[in-house]
């Protein structure tokens, strides 16, 4: 996407974990209208993250973050459990899951994962981190049944 | 300014210096329409860097950055050289000017000012910084004759 078509000069994709969350998503599961579209939709399971930044440009030089929207896979049909397999690796989460919050309220969850070339349990740990947020109310929402959309955001390390 | 209103969510005005000057400066020196009225004008000898970030304020929380216009005023009638002194104190120079560049071709030289509390040649050093910028298409272009208008911006340090 072309930013310099459709935003004025000098204006940059920042959002707060509170915009991700509380506008785009919310607005994107709900099937509202977003008022412009930058985060595009990309299947995750299909691409490699080092495929994802030419997908996810906003057309402005020294981009270092990627946003994009990704249907949750599940890894049994009738599980809960998500698949976040590609062709060349795995998305691995690391750390604990943290609240996203809007005026004091729990508006979504932000898992950290790590990317892993090869198969799991083994595969080679690289730089590539990516943010998933849910929406959820509660810190202590049991998995959701069907996760229909999730936001994901990409921070390369290098 | 109120960005809420004008720009979509998740958008901070982070200017390069290339905008700042090829768009920015730019058009304001040639009366030509900007997008988007963020860049206010001051005048930067009647106000304290201080009171500033009021009147420059851009609608989200966070910011550390001000950016204005400023016309230049003349420390003599008929001189060349820039009066910087308000009330309170005084803009000192620092460092050498840098050239800002466009497609290698040089559009403007950046010169960086530090806030001294006091009256020169005495004063107290502050940690209030600006970067003032000039339309300019040379590195080595006498002063100008009548710099008509300037953009400015401050970085606060803290």
């Amino acid at each position: 996407m072309d930013m310099e078509s459709s935003v004025p000069p000098g204006f940059r994709f920042h959002p707060t974990e509170e915009e991700l969350v509380g506008y785009y998503l919310n607005r994107k599961i709900n099937s509202l209208k977003i008022d412009l579209d930058v985060i595009v939709e990309v299947d995750l399971y299909k691409i490699e993250p080092w495929d994802i930044q030419d997908k996810c440009k906003l057309g402005y030089e020294q981009q270092n973050e990627w946003y994009f929207f990704s249907h949750k896979d599940k890894k049994y049909p009738t599980g809960t459990r998500t698949n976040r397999a590609t062709a060349a690796g795995f998305w691995k989460a690391t750390g604990r899951d943290k609240a996203v919050t809007s005026k004091n309220r729990i508006i979504g969850m932000r898992k950290t994962l790590v990317f892993y070339k090869g198969r799991a349990p083994n595969g080679r740990k690289t730089d590539w981190i990516m943010h998933e947020y849910r929406h959820q109310t509660s810190e202590h929402a049991p998995p959701q049944a069907s996760p229909l959309l999730s936001s994901y955001y990409f921070l390369a390390m290098f």
